[in-house]
């Protein structure tokens, strides 16, 4: 499991990305002088795997008085069950209140990123998955939703950011871009391992101008013992990637003696197309997953005062007082 | 339609937020002075609403060379049909190729949001919507989902931060924290009258402790004609907010005398759910909508090579040479 | 099991309420002499519970010759299969032809009640069931509806004369009616508990005019151990009675320090219901049953010749000859 | 439209068939010596056709002061909407309130049943239908389970009671018992028109023997002019009643000089058979309906008070005061 | 539409064909000396295009007594409606009945084929079809296949026995097997336009060794104006023949001037997927289709007999006597 | 299995029947001078039960040169499943090219047919199966489809070229012809018993003018010991064979002392009826199946080019070489 350094932003600590209600209510109860210790509990609207407890922690550890603070949670990339409570805050309400629109939105979006992951991931078993999405999500929050794709159970990542905050290397292979811009696939990847240092992998994109296994040949014979694997990403309009693709391709490389290469296949896959290709044992070494993890819902969030001053209390609807959960750690 | 000011951030122009392959390709063709002039087609994956291109546009503004450049796009707002090109760039290829994946996750995750909302505002017609969904997102992409948001036919919305960038007053009632810790609803509808300026409409939440048409008799007898709306936010444990119980809202609000007041519904509000109200006619004066808009799915853009040097390319599965589309307009 | 007595009304007695053909029929055997001993056969239609076979049984022994007859049958409340012969009369035809229609149907209406209430009493185990559907038929059978809902499995019933023929006490809360014409749920029941000798259970409707959770704490603190359950009828306008309600309403009695106050539930209650409440451990103490039990289809029966004067016959479609069950008892 | 002659009975009148809760209600109202008048309105749950509605006045009659008692209603076979108020009592509230149960039951179990037969009588137009269900419903219910049918569109009733409340004559063939012990089905037709007066129609079961078209042209032949009709009821063991069969039999009348022969056809008739039957043209003159009038469920009825002394009041979920319905009529 | 030479086989003429019964039959009748003149109706099961009429007349002309007989009947390709008479034959009963095995069977194959061909037909338009389906039948009915497909609605077939039936010139392209002798797609083409006679038109298979677009520049640029089509026939483990594929070849074949060469496709064809081709305007040229026609499930054909010697008869289920169906022609 | 002696039509032999760009296609490599040695692989596009190779042996063996041929394949009746390989030639191409139409059609065919006939067969266990669709093929294949169909598992046909292909005996009863003629079930059975010799079993079809239970009585009262079997064939017309009709003909029968005869059931029979028929105990002695087998879909069977003079080769979408099948054996 990856244990990043998050920092809080300007923009959440002013109150900049919050509700604007939480920021009159803080502003109502200054003027009143109502500052009681409040207990607040978030859960989650369905089951998955929880993320962005470390980003919340940051956030808290920065805003909640050191000596009046009692904060517990499960802990990043734990499973999480329908409206279990996942955070508990205890703490006078004006240090935190504002922050309740960031803190259930950090928990919100990296949940659901990070669930998508997890279900690939279960598919997949054995089968190393790279996070490809980040073309799909504000490039606010690419390296954020990466680092959760990681935290739900991806290997590894394609953006610099994810792979930062995650604690791996940024993977990828040559964009089609290169090769149009180059104009022949073979040319492109003797390019690029002109130029890249040994450590980076060399994995060829085989369907851009000619059918991949007839490129798959091609660039298998031109870099031979260096190339490590051979990406199919064949697009919808040309059928997208079957197994029996993969089988062929599989077959033709090892009847022309280059077993050595790895197969590794993108474009739609998300975890029943996993399972297919398994279930059906094409001879897959990798998976890249894009909008399966990078489209996901957001597991929303709720906030709920459960006690004030210690008084049980509750709005209609929930129970008063503190939901016992014994999987709760203390984490401030 | 909103026109505000974006504004690149560090992280996408030095490429942390892109894809590490580009960052590979850029230095592949620098260290080969492979620099020919590229078009790039960008599509999105399904019809709907296009939102992004506004901050597209400020970042190739400060990356193309001045001299060199040739950018046609649809506008902010604008419809876009399935695969419909909606940004082409002329540009030689190593001044733009690096931010490839933060354009199209620009346009595609805001398109996703702007997508929903204009769902939503068909469904509701003349009846204004709020956008209610930055608790569930992450913070960093707050504010531009409220944006996206108002772009695609909100009236509204609750953050601050998406609120400037919209640029629209933020909206919102008093949370039910306020109500809990203040310990009644008049109580802190009270409250809330007292220190909020005059401007701010005075809308209460009238679901926490007591049935629904009773609260909203109280607080109107308690502010009476500075009462604007009462908002109804009955949670799923309560059966949600029903068209019967709008109904009977309404009709004991006038039986009282306090026709003025209006009714405000939110809660899992979709179009679905909207148009539900609508056709069996139930008074409602507003929605605030959540999820269905912060939850949805991005509209997945996809960036093409068509042209190298004026010569047209294209990879397998697309047509070589530049895509007609007259509605294109040119913005740089 | 209620052993009752029933009493052939003159109105079946006199052919009234038979099909005209059978009244033909007999007139025309009369005039020709013919009146051969004759086997009939009566089953159902589908699988459920047998109801009515008392009442038959007190018909039969009225108009069959004491000394030529021989009658078999099941019992009151047993299973019966597809189309299982439950019920076999041999004497001479002109005693019991006429009879048909009532015989056929006292057995279908009532046995389509039991086997609805006997599903009702599957799902609900050990929780006690009350029959509520007086109101959704006619008069005529509200007290035998009732009466067949209790020998399908129901504890109770609500009206007096269902409770009298199934030997039970009549059961009921308080109607919404009474709290209406007092005005408040609190004085209603204490007007109540005034007025009814005590053992008459002091059960309070609480979702007349406010929150449920609130109005059964407040009945609570007026009543307290004299109050022996509070009944949730949530109309659907609230969103019905849900698991959550019943959660929140026991948690709120409890820890206002009822805990003797018992949780009974109606309206819309079915086997599916009840199942709904059972798996997700809702704390219900009693459900209140209505139009499932007394809307139920009834099972329709039929009733064949399959001997006349010892020779097997039968028409197109049916066995000639007596048709073998071991379960059945000779009752006359 | 019939208009019978309805006369409360002692058991209704006493109170036996209500709820004990109304019972006892009365009876703390009386301590109190509280009467207010009220106005209760009693509504159907789903769209219909209003019956019972007759038989409800006749008791209102008896039981509310003249001097002092307001009642409006639709009328008799009325179609209702979703939820209409059907019938408005104003009056003393302890001189009615005991008889809430009894009067929704009598609306609710024969509107069902009126309900189902006008479905029927919609898909057979001008085709004549007769009530066969008095088999499959209590006999303290046949009648007015006839009646009802028959307010609700058809033509005639087979029990004796039925078409004495319906002002119709019953009407009837043959039954299989009479043929089975006669022992053929042209004997017993021939017993039949020899015994029978002669307005008697003439209508033969042709399915008990042999094959329907043989035994039609049997009877055919024996009775000649004589014969109304023959009724086919073919068991489903024999493949039920089919298009072709009746197309057959009257080719095969026809052909042997039988056209003024009628076929009537009994036997799971419900509206999608008869609209299956009628779209293929099939030359039906006559059918028969059972179970689909007879097993119809209820609609069922609630009655809820909108007016206490004049004052607007109403349980959560209902709207105060009275509901305005210019269809309804002042009926007492 | 065809008008082929049919001629009886030996193996028909024999009785070899028919079912056994038949022949017992009319030994029977010889025996018994019955020979009545006797009328068959011949009708389908369901709606369709009717084929195999002429093979049944030429069968019929040989067999039928010259002076004692008469035959009517709708002509090949008529549609038919469900049960319509297409063919009455009336004859001596022993010149015929040991045929009817094989005359409704001539009827059931052919018009199910020829049903399935016309549905495709009407989805295409004015675009070509070609049966493909030969390989997929008993090479003993391949002929007459490809003949019903015609009849239907095809313009053309690929087998030389159907192409002579039907009256047209056999079609087809190069085979896969000759290009995998050859090893090259070109060469095999221009071995394809050395050899074969200038009125064969020059139709190329593209999707063997090389991607489909690649392929067909390839050897539009050997042929060039010679090169009358190619043909997609893209295998299911490469994705099938996609709208976009069709679109893109047409493209780049335009774009490099090959405008003439048009795109001919096949595998899977059938009425849905000719449908999608054409609703996205997909420009394709011609279709070729197998198994849906040479697959399609017969419509099965029964005779009966209406009349002996002038006298109507019918066995159960059906009308005694002559069917009219104003639209019979007489044949014979 | 049978192992009947097939033998090489004119028709086929002379390449009429196959698709004409493999005539071509020949001649093309005659002119050439190109007959490497190819090896051709046939597999089938789903599993079923393999038939024909019977057929294809006696074709290759006749053109194949007896020194230069390998030919491989599954035995007559064998499983196969999924795209196995079924049949592998090695040969000069020249030699067997041309007829790659003619083989793969016996297959798919005759192995479709074979499928269907499996599926009844295991379906019914130990109950007999006779054919009885030739009436619904081409009189062409009328033979080759009930050969396929005791390959496939039927006990039985009706035709004489399939019982002879078969090595059976055809099998068959009275058709409802021969007692249209003669004008009674019962004479027309007793003509049958007169004139078959002794060993043809006499069953008698028992639809035809009476109900079946009434005409079984008949018959068995005619012929008594001789009569073998009834068969039940009612016509949709008058509701199908339905269980309870076999139960009470068998009841009936057994209740007049004909317990031997034995109930033949045929009319819409396929798996899922005879599944129905045995799940509910029907006394079944036998069944005939029509157009389930007779209208089969054929199972399209593939044929590709593996190697060329011993050098893997494969069109894209195959694997190059031989592709291993342990089952296989050398049949020529």
């Amino acid at each position: 499991m990856p244990s990043p350094e998050f920092k809080p932003t300007p923009e959440v600590l002013s109150g900049d990305t919050a509700d604007i209600y939480f920021v009159r209510t803080i502003d109502i109860l200054r003027k009143e002088k109502l500052n009681p210790v409040a207990t607040m509990e978030v859960f989650g609207s369905r089951a998955g795997i929880l993320c962005g407890i470390e980003e919340v922690k940051a956030l808290l550890n920065e805003v909640l008085p050191k000596d009046n603070r009692e904060v517990w949670a499960l802990a990043e990339g734990d499973t999480i069950s329908h409206k279990e409570v996942a955070l508990r805050i205890t703490a006078p309400y004006q240090s935190y209140g504002v922050y309740e629109t960031s803190i259930v939105g950090m928990l919100s979006q990296t949940s659901g990123w990070a669930t998508a992951a997890r279900e690939c991931a279960e598919a997949a078993g054995d089968i190393p998955l790279v996070s490809f999405g980040a073309r799909h999500v504000h490039p606010s929050v690419a390296g954020v939703m990466d680092y959760a794709a990681v935290v739900g159970g991806c290997t590894g990542c394609s953006s610099i950011a994810g792979a930062r905050l995650a604690g791996v290397e940024a993977s990828g292979t040559i964009p089609h871009a290169l090769i149009i811009v180059v104009g022949d696939t073979v040319e492109a990847t003797m390019l690029f391992d002109k130029h890249m240092p040994p450590e980076v992998p060399r994995v060829s994109l085989v369907d851009t101008f000619k059918d991949e296994a007839e490129e798959s040949l091609r660039v298998a014979e031109a870099l031979r013992d260096k190339l490590q694997s051979v990406r199919l990403d064949t697009p919808s309009e040309r059928g997208g990637v079957t197994v029996e693709l993969v089988n062929e391709v599989r077959a033709r490389l090892d009847q022309a003696g280059f077993g050595h290469v790895k197969i590794f296949v993108s474009g739609g896959v998300n975890p029943e197309r996993i399972a297919h290709f398994l279930e059906r044992e094409a001879p897959v070494d990798g998976f890249g997953v894009g909008s399966y993890i990078s489209g996901a819902k957001p597991i929303d969030f709720t906030a709920d005062l459960h006690e004030i001053e210690g008084k049980p209390v509750a709005k209609r609807g929930r129970i008063p007082g503190i939901t016992p959960n014994p999987r709760l750690k203390r984490i401030l």
